[in-house]
This record gives structure tokens, C-alpha cells and sequence, in this order.
């Protein structure tokens, strides 16, 4: 049954909220829309489903980590209007019969205030909030037709055992990540990921599909030479400078943790197929437009300081955390041609899994 | 589908979410336990609804006007106690292998986010929220087992255009109540409850329950001899001395609305029967404990004041309403005779419907 676990992530949830609503983010789900499309028309078995003869069917739909809008609701727009395509197509239903379901989920901090207040006039569903970890059970077995989960994936669901401890030898001491910090924060992603794909097995309809876009690294690189390396890297020593100079204690800036973890795409497929219960139906990079322009200093420092800035502010404070940002820019300027040789080696993909009948 | 409209009605929804947790909307849950319990037991007909077999079912329960708790899962433990304990009689089910599925509805302003904070952490379902106005559409057709209704209904979806409209000749001129007022918000209610019942109605499953608590006035007594009416009477005159002291303007007091009806028995009995599609298996006094005890002034005043606070906050801004709270007391002991010999004048009803199948 439903955990009753409160979030225990320090910070994590708010930093993806915030980042949720970037221009980036809004450029995934866009780069998401016609593979979305393509999955329902191809991958969509309404005969199946027993869809095939007109009646009144109601399909329901979850965002997981949808944080507070709007782009969770072009994503279920998007959806939603994928489907209404694949029955015109069919010619064996009225779309006037069929209704959605929306079911809008994040952790219990969400501002579920906000995306309600805010759910748009012209929505074609019936929507609802789901309160609650995505790494656990949150809807009835058999229920849900589709699942769809953009960027927050790569958020653990706690600070591994190992690093929180005070003193453990894999303690994160002086940057915000480390081999050994690496390590235990692969291990819960392992272990995070069972629990995602065993709960959302429970709940998806066999047949029902599920659109994964996440943040990935390229097989075969060192994490230290990726994207997502370099910005611990910089964002490390930018803590280190502000504990040499005075401006936050040393033991703030050793008990913070960053709890996510990039994967590769190899170490998703083998975390799948080891799961068992969903086939993968597509895996593909995205046609992210955000990540073909070249990449701006400024550009650079405003996404990074999206995806910091709940982390931050959560854990150092409203006042620290503004030094913190505007030491951070000072460092990418002076990192910025390593900044530049590691851009690529970060992508979007989308992943099609379908539940195994 | 779901009406896109924002909540319109001027403060009616702060007010009864606040009176929603007042110890009296407490003792309202409390008395009606058992009256759920025998309407699930002898109502809810599991070979009808096909749930006399053993397999994996999710039962759906709403909680419509919830606010923001304790109370709504007060209701929605009752409802799930009483399920089981039908389960457990009928011997056929593993308990284990249901599900039950609790949305919690209110209108787009309530709080959410801390009724979600807040849900208990032994709960026995997976909750949703589901936000908008119960006179329209929430859930998906057939889709809900029971829905559970305390102290709601009587607050209409709106003020009557023909009270709303300044200068119109039912209009609220020199009181929060008066015999023209009364009957376009009676009209409005008979309106609003065709709506609900309509929606409830494809909402619920050919067999499923709903539970009504709600205050009504007894049948065949004038409205201003009962309790409703003199607590009008008694606001009403307040708010005409707020004015002639010039601590209220009197322009802001004409166009305060309590858009409430307080429906007898006879007329709600007319209003189901017309609509045709709940058969009503029970109607009756609900032993209200607060209702028993003699009434106090003190007592009086701030359940009076928990009913009033949102409405009179919204309309008249905090610093007038401390003034009307404070008159309103004054005015209630003057008062209080007549207050007391209405005090019965005033019934709690527990109605169980049921979807006609």
C-alpha cells in the first residue's frame, strides 16, 4: 500500500520542481510530442485493451514528478491528443465516449495549490493530484494506461546510507561528488529503479505504455568528463573557495549531498531487462533543440542555476545561497573552455517500455 | 467534462472549509460511523457489483467538500472500516487484495497542499486530490464505488444572477436574508442539486452509495423561526449597526451575499425523487451529540463565528471582520432568548442514496 513515508530527500524535490519549468525542459517535452505520437499510434494495442468496440472508456493517464506546470500539462496534452489520433484512426469508437483521467503526481512538498489553480481552461480531462515517492505505489493495481516521467528519473530517493553517515570512509568531503560518493549513489539508482519499475508494473494495464525522458551520459566516458561531471566539478570547488574565504562553514558545505544520478544508456537497458516486466519498445536520443545551439556562459550559469537552486537555498540558506550563485558564475567563466569540451557529452533520450502482458 | 471554471461564489468556499473542522463537523463524522457501517453492510451488494469473487479489486471512495482534514479522513477511515468488515462477513475476499482508492475533492482554492502534508501515515488507501466544484463532473463515468458528502450542500454554486445584480428588486438591500432572497437561493439550490445528483450519477456505479450529511430546517416552520433564520436575523442587524456607527460602509454591507439554503427533509425528498436516478434507502436524524447539549452563548458565538469567518473575511477584510465578530457577539446576548427558543429548530440528517441500477 501507499508509503506514508514523507519525502526525506533534503532538497531534492524542490530543485526539480524548479528546474521542471526551464525553457529546457519545455524543450523535451516538445522534442517528446511526435514520439509520443508515433508510440501510441504503433505501440497501442486498443484491440488489446478491449478499446476496440465503441463504449464509454475512460483511459488514465499519471505525469510522475510533474512538479507545478505548465509543462506537465503540454505532456498530457500531448498524450491525450496522441490517443484521440489512434481511435479516429481506428473508426471504432466516438471520441465523445472516451474520457481521461489525469492524474498529476510529486512528492507531498509540491505546490499541488498551484498546479491546480493554474490547469488550463480548455483541459480535455478530469484531473487530480497524486501526493507522493514515484518510487513507491501510488495508484490501484491495473489501472493506469499510460505513465509518463520527464527529467526525474535521476533523482534518488534518499541519500545513500553511506554518504549521509558523518565520517564514513565514502564520505563526500570536499566536492559535491566523488568515486565513492559515485558508488553508493549507484547502488540506490540500481536499487531506486527496481522499486519504480516494480510499482509502476502493479499499476500500468497490461499492454499500457510507459515515456521515460531522462538525462543521460554517454557509455564509455568517465562521469569526471561528462556534462554532468564537470558542473560537480565546478560547483565543488566553487564551495571550497567559499569555505577558504569565511563565507560558509566547512561542515555545511561537507554534509551537502547532491542525490542524483546520471545514468548511461547501457546501464538503463540492463537495469530493464534485469526488471523483466515492461519490453522496451524504443530507446532514441531526443531531438532536443536546446542542446544544439552552441553553449553561452550565460546560458550555462541560468540552467545551472535552475537545477541548483532549491538544492541550494534548501540546504545553505536564502543569503548564502545568492553568494553561492554569483561565486558559481565567477568559476564557470573560468572553466568555461572545459565547460565547452564536455558539452556534448550529455543527451536527452526517450524510452518506450511497454508492460508484458 | 470537467468545468474549467474557477470557484465564483464570494468566500463560500473558505467559509465552510474552516467550518469543516470545527468540533462540531467533528461530532457530525463521529454520528455518522455507524449509520455507514449498516449502510455498507446492507447496502452494498458485492455479487451486484461483482465482487463476490476473490481477484485484486481497487474500491474507489470520494469525499466531496472536503477541505483540508482532519475530518475528511475521519470519513474515509469510517467508509473503509465498514468495507472491510462487509468483506470479512462475505467471507470471500482476501482483504489483502483490496485496494482502495480516496480522492479528496474541493473547490480549485482549498489547500491541498495541507490536507496532503497531513494525510495520516496509517492510512489504508492511495489518495488523490481532486480538485473543482461538485456540481459539475469530477470522476470518470462508473468509476466510484461510494461518495461521502458532509455539510456541503447547502452552499449554493453561486449567488442567483437576480441577487447578485445591484439594483434589482430581490436584492439583499438591508439584510443578509430576506423572503425574496430566500426563494431565488431556493430556486438556485434546486438547480445545484440537479446538477450533483446528475453528475454523481454517472459517476457512480449502477449499485454504488452515497453518503449525505447535511443541516436542514424542519419541515412546515417559517425560516426565520428556526435557527438559521435568527442567526441571519441576528448577523443582519449587526452589520446595519456596523453601518449607522460608520464602522462598515453601507454599500459594501449590500452587497455581502451568504449564498447558503437550508433545505427541509420534504424538500430534499422532492429534489431526489424528481431527479429519479438514487433510490433514497435511508433518511433520518442523525444523533448530533453538540446538538444535544444546552446551548451557550459562548458556545453559540464561536460556531457561529467558525461558519462566518471565511465569507465575512473575504468580503469585509480582517480588520472590519474583528469589529463584526465583536459586534456579533454583543448582538447575540442581546439576543440570546431568542436564539435559545430556536436553538432545535435545526436537525443534522444522514441520507443514504443509492445509484439506481
Amino acid at each position: 500500500m501507499a508509503s506514508s513515508k514523507a519525502f526525506t530527500m533534503a532538497g531534492g524535490d524542490a530543485a526539480y520542481s524548479y528546474a521542471k519549468n526551464s525553457s529546457f525542459q519545455r524543450s523535451v517535452v516538445d522534442a517528446g510530442k511526435e514520439l509520443i505520437k508515433e508510440a501510441i499510434s504503433e505501440n497501442f494495442d486498443l484491440k488489446g485493451l478491449g478499446l476496440d468496440t465503441p463504449s464509454t472508456v475512460a483511459l488514465k493517464i499519471a505525469d510522475l514528478g510533474c512538479s507545478v506546470g505548465p509543462n506537465t500539462f503540454f505532456a498530457m496534452q500531448n498524450i491525450i491528443e496522441a490517443v484521440e489520433m489512434k481511435f479516429l484512426q481506428a473508426k471504432n469508437q466516438n471520441l465523445s465516449a472516451i474520457e481521461f483521467q489525469a492524474f498529476f503526481n510529486d512528492h507531498y512538498e509540491n505546490d499541488f495549490n498551484t498546479l491546480f489553480k493554474t490547469l488550463p481552461p480548455s483541459r480535455k480531462y478530469l484531473p487530480a493530484g497524486v501526493p507522493g515517492s514515484f518510487h513507491g505505489r501510488l495508484f490501484p493495481k491495473s489501472s493506469l494506461h499510460f505513465a509518463h516521467i520527464s527529467y526525474a528519473l535521476h533523482w534518488l530517493s534518499k541519500v545513500p546510507k553511506e554518504v549521509a553517515e558523518r565520517n564514513s570512509s565514502v564520505r563526500n568531503k570536499s566536492s559535491v561528488y566523488n568515486s565513492s560518493v559515485a558508488e553508493a549513489y549507484s547502488t540506490q539508482f540500481k536499487n531506486d529503479m527496481e522499486c519504480f519499475l516494480n510499482a509502476r508494473a502493479e499499476e500500468l494495464v497490461p499492454g499500457g505504455l510507459m515515456f521515460i525522458s531522462a538525462g543521460v551520459i554517454p557509455d564509455g566516458i568517465p562521469v569526471s568528463n561528462t556534462r554532468v561531471g564537470v558542473f560537480y566539478e565546478v560547483l565543488g570547488s566553487c564551495l571550497i573557495d567559499l569555505v577558504k574565504m569565511g563565507v560558509l562553514g566547512e561542515e555545511k558545505v561537507n554534509s551537502f549531498n547532491w542525490p542524483a544520478h546520471h545514468a548511461t544508456p547501457k546501464e538503463l537497458e540492463a537495469i530493464f531487462k534485469r526488471n523483466g516486466k515492461f519490453s522496451i519498445e524504443k530507446m532514441e536520443k531526443l531531438a532536443d533543440h536546446s542542446m544544439e545551439k552552441p553553449l553561452s556562459l550565460k546560458g550555462y550559469v541560468l540552467a545551472a542555476r535552475a537545477v541548483m537552486d532549491g538544492l541550494i537555498r534548501n540546504h545553505f540558506g536564502d543569503e548564502s545561497a545568492e553568494e553561492i550563485f554569483n561565486h558559481f558564475t565567477t568559476k564557470a567563466e573560468e572553466n568555461f573552455s572545459k565547460i565547452l569540451g564536455v558539452a556534448q557529452q550529455y543527451l536527452s533520450v526517450f524510452i518506450l517500455l511497454k508492460r508484458i502482458e
